[in-house]
């Protein structure tokens, strides 16, 4: 690090991510990082997290996986695994004061008065004092029965446009910063009219998943993603919305659709 | 068919694919079907079927896969066969009058007064005479370089959040009815910084590409769609809108986005 404020400049722009609070996900087809949001959702992640230490999650299938929308998995719906688990209070959204800060995206979307980033997690905002993340693709989220508070382990990952219509009513507790391709290659367990259903030998299923923490330091995969705090991203925000490169010889209106924002990583080791 | 005007309902709910205006693509993992969209694109999608029906896509390669935004291909750049293919008009509007009609979805979107369905597709359209089809996930378009009109065979699937920027500016020719799965298992080509670059011998190869009129029988995938302009369909976007479920103990808000309706497919064979 240097004192020089262009440097410091740079340095911002990306931040490392905790290992106590990343997961490795190891799938048949690759291996996926997601980072944890226990900022948002503290009670979802501090469970999830016990689960994920107890290897809870391994051997789990991807059970409901549909096109364009979720891959769920979880351990099998009424085992005793399953029932094991404490039902979980939603964290679906937050309040937040005139102090808290995010860094804005867009205003009026079908969906909420405000948009935009916080730790790199895509959110919205009402005018009555909520936020709350958004169904973008990659988030993982904890599914859950009718009732409100009735999530416990089983879990989904959006794969597809997001669903935003899930925001608020579901507790969003992580994403995808790494191997989002092994996430969209997971086998759909879904048919359409006239097909035959999939046997469930087929499924999915999670080979491994661990904190990051406690991975041996040779498999690790450590990864830093975009500081959406910093002024760098600001600026990439306003050249996203401008369009200037000449591709675009007709400029496309100046939005920014929250979940069509890609926030980068990258390998560090 | 019956003459009962509720049979006919229900016969209304489906159309058949033309099997001269529908594409078979087999990738290594699997069976792709393409629906042309004609009506909207003429000449783009007499080209593409032209090429199609040469096998000039055989062998071609996904050289620019980015996960969440689209799947490209196309001859070598630059080769013989590259450059034996005619640059094409854009395609990227179309004017409309009075008597023009399709199942609306939305007002005020983002990116358009208003958004809906005809034939399937999702277009939206202006205030002043104008529609576009959508750039929503599945879509096929034809690439181009930064002139309007330079697009010629390079093509790609948009794979993620729709990329609705690139609206009226890119000519949508047709869309993935069946496979799309196949379509999100495409192997990336982009890395993030710090991987090493992928191999282009891993890139994924077209096996073939056939319309489906020019499939052997026993090979051919014959499917309906849903008739986005019968009773039935406005009726399911009444639905979807209204969210009704138990599932939603709280209601969100009474909204679609179009790229989030999904057309369902079924199989005749």
């Amino acid at each position: 690090m240097s004192a020089c404020g262009a440097d410091n400049s740079i340095s911002e722009q990306w931040r490392a991510l905790d290992i106590n609070n990343t997961v490795l996900l190891t799938l048949p087809q690759g291996k996926v990082v997601i980072e944890l949001a226990p900022q948002f959702s503290p009670k979802h992640v501090e469970q999830f997290s016990t689960l994920v230490k107890k290897s809870f999650y391994d051997g789990a299938k991807f059970y409901r996986v549909i096109d364009g929308f979720v891959a769920q998995a979880g351990p099998k719906g009424g085992s005793d695994k399953d029932k094991s688990v404490s039902v979980l209070a939603i964290e679906g959204q937050f309040s937040i004061n005139k102090d808290w800060s995010f860094t804005p995206v867009q205003n009026h979307d079908l969906f909420a008065e405000t948009t935009g980033f916080k730790d790199g997690f895509a959110l919205a905002s009402d005018n009555n004092g909520n936020a709350w993340l958004t169904h973008c693709p990659g988030t993982l989220v904890m599914a859950r029965g009718n009732a409100a508070d009735s999530a416990s382990s089983h879990f989904y990952f959006v794969i597809g446009q997001a669903p935003r219509y899930l925001d608020k009513i579901m507790t969003i507790f992580g994403r995808v910063v790494y191997g989002m391709e092994h996430i969209q290659a997971i086998k759909r367990t879904s048919v359409i009219e006239g097909e035959y259903a999939v046997d469930s030998r087929e499924y999915t299923a999670i080979t491994r998943m661990k904190l990051m923490a406690d991975v041996p330091l040779n498999e690790r995969i450590i990864l830093e993603v975009e500081n959406t705090e910093s002024p760098r991203f600001a600026e990439r925000l306003i050249k996203r919305r401008a369009r200037e490169s000449e591709f675009f010889y007709k400029k496309p209106p100046p939005v920014l659709d929250i979940c069509q924002v890609p926030i980068r990583s990258r390998l560090v080791k």
